[in-house]
Formats: structure tokens, sequence, C-alpha cells
């Protein structure tokens, strides 16, 4: 039986003590100590790829804070690479990839890769942090969403434009279904193998959601994610497995993601929680929202923000909040600052829970 | 007397017989001739500095499509510039200043400057082009907004995390508010000696005012455009000039923009513009807000989606609608796609007129 189990049940809208809290990229480069184990590995992927090493770093930030839960340590564009695109990073410039997808004929070629077989070291990696946790918290498994992982694969890395994937979109949309259709399956099966494999709720990534159309978003993003959230399985050894999806950007739409039937939502900054609550109407719990940039400052505007944070979620009653950033922690944040984060999260949400 | 008047009329939601379209970056490199005149110039300050090269680059976009505006060919940065930054681009990073901004001494030292002195080549431009645009079409001057010029300036050049500039935004406020006045004073004498020297609508761009929260975006960027807007001289020789406002990303409050007392506001392609309408109730035009994407696909594409955007916006009534893109054109678009774009809004528009 899990010791700290207040993750899951926020997750799931049921009472908590506190409001729990992780971080977005919990395990990283921030760390002095992540960056030592990164050195020893080699390469972002051979860190991915080795169970040990990426055992290690989830367990790192569990080792300096009260976190309430852990997170494979892996990355989005695992699928992209496992069907064969050929993932790389290129210092400075972030993941790239040797064999782009094109055209037709690119996609057609494509198909949904065995977790179990080139995705292996994921499922290894996952089954070891487990047994290493031992029940002290819950592990969260993740995967880049369909829209997402077309982004990095259309353009061969990362995009400030999004045009030849925009552009495949709005001229060859058929084309476009086919591949979001093809990574939908491989996502659904990725994530199942992750949850058979010892993960007790998953994250979807949709990081590039928002810098779609509403119309676009709807057809080419929430669509696929909706595929995904029908394709998990949501129960594992009579557990429910909670399912939080998070695009980036999506202020506007949270109310149409809250209908897919998933669990949570992430939320970025760029909108108030109170609002955002408004909008789901409590359907959804709500995982969010403090600006990263806060860790720039000192501890006690920290410590105000939190406190703003959660009051701008307000009393919990019927719903459901997870503390978290909006995004990923960056890599110059001072360790200690993120102590005074993490606590002040435990110390100051009794009162909104009853 | 303009011999086209559709763009300052549908600002200031004055009937026309069809929508005015123009492109932000329309004199750009997507064009030929201006990779030519670009070359001639050396960098792309100099292009900027060089009153003549920057007239006939103004021009350039006019001589191949039926626009109803042109726009000052210059840059956001040239403000920070004229304090003495030193601004500089670097090829495949973007623009840089060799002397940021990083503590209370140096915001201390900005001074507001003299916009005909330091500036004086941009306002030179802007009578040069004037006098060659003969009132074929009105012109529009820009500047940054205070919020989006201090994350250059603080930054140093380009950013995805805004570390630095957030960082003294919430750890010393009193700093960033201090430098954001400094830059709402000298973008009010900015756009005034633009409007003495002939420009006939004025636009702020704030890109990155969509990074903040909602509460940051009203305290740090919002407050500085409300003080633009009442700064400006709102006529010059009896004739009204038009204000918008445009920040990226700001869908979601929109309202609280047409509440300053501009004319109009930009809006990108993330908000329905039909919502967009619904949320500032005609107080002010829109102008926006085609993907600058869909210049990749077809002419057929192209033009479903001009109808698209014009039936979003729907009957203009009372209110009014400038066509353009969500963001400036990129540099990899056929130029004979936009011929196709500019026709399209004027062909199947006037429907939308009385």
């Amino acid at each position: 039986m899990l010791k700290n189990d207040r993750f899951l049940k926020a997750l799931l809208k049921q009472p908590v003590d506190k409001t729990p809290v992780w971080m977005m990229r919990q395990a990283g480069r921030y760390l002095p100590e992540y960056r030592e184990t990164r050195k020893k590995a080699g390469g972002f992927m051979d860190l991915c790829m080795n169970k040990e090493l990426a055992c290690e770093v989830t367990m790192q930030p569990l080792e300096r804070y009260e976190l309430d839960a852990a997170i494979l340590f892996s990355d989005i564009l695992t699928i992209p690479d496992a069907m064969g695109l050929g993932l790389y990073f290129s210092t400075g410039e972030g993941p790239k990839f040797n064999k782009p997808i094109q055209n037709a004929n690119d996609v057609e070629r494509l198909a949904v890769p065995d977790p179990y077989d080139k995705l292996a070291y994921v499922m290894d990696a996952v089954s070891l942090i487990r047994q290493e946790l031992n029940d002290r918290v819950p592990l969260i498994g993740f995967s880049g969403s369909p829209w997402t992982l077309a982004t990095y694969m259309v353009e061969g890395g990362s995009t400030k434009e999004f045009g030849k994937v925009k552009g495949m979109m709005y001229d060859s949309p058929e084309i476009m279904h086919k591949l979001l259709d093809t990574l939908a399956k491989s996502v659904i099966q990725y994530l199942n193998a992750q949850i058979e494999s010892g993960a007790q709720a998953v994250m979807v990534f949709d990081t590039w959601g928002g810098v779609l159309t509403p119309r676009d978003y709807k057809d080419f993003s929430l669509r696929y994610l909706q595929q995904i959230v029908d394709g998990i399985n949501r129960t594992k050894d009579g557990e429910q497995i909670p399912v939080v999806l998070f695009s980036k950007g999506a202020g506007q739409w949270l109310d149409l993601m809250a209908e897919t039937g998933c669990d949570a939502l992430g939320v970025d900054w760029t909108v108030d929680l109170s609002q955002a609550r408004k909008l789901v109407n409590d359907k959804v719990a709500l995982q969010g929202n403090m600006d990263p940039c806060i860790l720039y400052a000192s501890d006690e505007r920290v410590e105000a923000e939190v406190k703003n944070v959660l009051a701008s979620y307000g009393k919990v009653g019927n719903g459901g909040h997870v503390f978290n950033l909006g995004h990923g922690i960056h890599q110059h944040i001072d360790p200690s600052r993120v102590k005074t984060f993490i606590d002040a999260v435990h110390d100051h949400s009794t009162q909104y829970h009853n």
C-alpha cells in the first residue's frame, strides 16, 4: 500500500489533508547530482536508456524534497525514435531527427512500435523505479501527445514557426490524420505498457497544442487525446489509474479537454486557476500552475506566490488540486529555493481541505 | 486626400465597401526584391537607418499586391538602441544587445531618447515614405511595447524562458516598473514624432505580453499600454489617428485591452474572431487573424481559409474588421500565394459590408 497517496487521491477528486505537489522536470539539470549522473551516462538518451541511471535520477529530487509523486525519467520523443526516425540531441539546438517525416510515403511506412521491444528500456526503468520507490509515493508515466510528436517528426526538431508541420496539416490533412492516428495508437500501447509495468498515473504532454487555431486544435490535437483517453487501461489490480492531459496554452478551451473523460488537466500560468476551475466546473482536477520564473525570486516572494496560487484554486471541496509549476523547472534555479516552494505548498494548503 | 482610406475607416468602425487587408512583415524576406535591397544595404539595421532604402522596401509589397496600408519598415528595438544598449543582429540568433540591463543602476541611467535626435532616421523614413505613397494608402507607424522591449533589454536578446526579465519583475518589481515607465514615456514621444512626421495610424507590438500571468499582464504590460494610449496625439491636421494594440497570446483578456480606449486590437490565430468579437462587444475594431502557416498550402486552401476568417468576424455592422495574418509572414512563403490571399479578402468580403 502507498505510504503517500495524496497525489492519486487529488487527481481523482478525493479528500486529502494537504495539496500534493510535484514539479515537471523535477529530475533535471538544476540539481548538481543530476548533472553528475548525466556526465556518467554520456548523452541524454544514454541516460534515458540505462535503467539504473534513469532510476537514480528519478529518485534524486525525492531525497531532497517532500514531493508527493515521482515521474519516470525519460523523453517525450521515445516513440518516434522507436519508429526509426533516429533521435539525437545537438548541443544548444535541442532534439533532432535523422529521418524526418516529409511525405505520405514516410507516413505509410511508420509502424506502431511494440512497447516491449524497442521501448523495453522504458518499461525496465518503470519496473526498477517502482521497486526503488517501495510505495513511498506513486510513479507517474508519460508520453508526448500525437500532435506534439508530429511537430518534431515533420520539422525534424524544434521549431518556432511550425511551417512544415502546419503546411502538411493545411495542405494534406489526410496525411496528417494518418500520422496522428498511428501516433495515437502508439501512445495507447506505450502508456498501457507503462501501466502494466508499474506506472500509477499517466500524463500526456501536448506541449504544442496551443499553437493551433481553436478549430485545428479540436481536429488535430484534441481528437487524438480523446482516442488516447478512451484507449488507456484505467485500472490495474483494482486501483484506478488517473489520466492527466496537458496542452500548453490551452487556457481558452479547458472545458473541451475536460469533456474527454480524463481525470485531470495540467494548466499553465497564463490562466488564473479560479478561471480555469470555473471553465471545467469541477468535472476534472487541475494540476498547476505557478510560473516557473517565480523560483528566480526570493524565498519570501516564492512563499507569497504559493499562497496566491492556492487561494486562486480556493477551497478544494468537490474539486481536486495538484500543485505544480506551469511548465518544467528551469536549469538555473537554486535547489534551495525549490525546498522553500515545496514546503510552502504543504504548510499553507491545509486550510483549503476539510 | 487619401485615394484608399478603407484601412483607417475600418479601424474607426466606419462603413467601408470591402474588408481592408495588410500583412505584418509585408516588406520582408519572402520577397526577392527585398532580399536584393537588403544585400545592397549591408546589415539589417543599415537598411532601417537608410531612409531611401527603408522607403524602397516599404513600397515593394504595394507594387505587387492590392494592399490597403503601408507600414514603416523598421525594427521594434530602435528605442533601446537609441538609449545606448548597442543593438546588433547575430546570424541565426536574432537581435542582441551589447549592454543589457542588469540592475537598478542600469535602469536609472536610461534616458528617454529624443525622437528627433537619435531616432531621426525613423522620422526621415516616415516623411519620405509619405511623399512616395502620394496618398495612395495610409502609412502605419509602430513601436514595441514597454514590456516587450524590456524582455530584450534585460535578457540581452531573444529568449524562450524569460528567466532574467521575469526574475527582475518578481524579485524587484520597483526596478521593473521604473524601466517600463521610462520605456512608456519613450514610446509616447517616439509615436507622437512618427505621427508628426506623417504616420496616419500607429500600432504597438506587445509580442511577449502573452508569456505573463493574467495578473502580471495587467501590472507589467497593460498598465503601460494604457499610459501610451493616453499619451498619444490622437488627431493630426483634423484627422483621427487610430491606435492599434497587439498583445500576442492575449485571447483571454481582449476585453481588458479594449477598455484602454484604443481604437483596435490585433488578434492572433489562437482565438476565434467570433469569440474575440463577443469579448470586446464592438467597443473596438479587430485586426487579424489568419494563421500565417495557411500560406504554405494551396491557392484553394488559402481562399477557403480567407472565407472562414471573414465568416468568423461576420457581418461588420457596428464593428470594424481589418484582415491580417495573426503574426508576421514567414520568409519561405511563395509571393504568388500572397496575391491569392490579398485578392481573396477583397473578392469575398463585400457581402459582409452594407
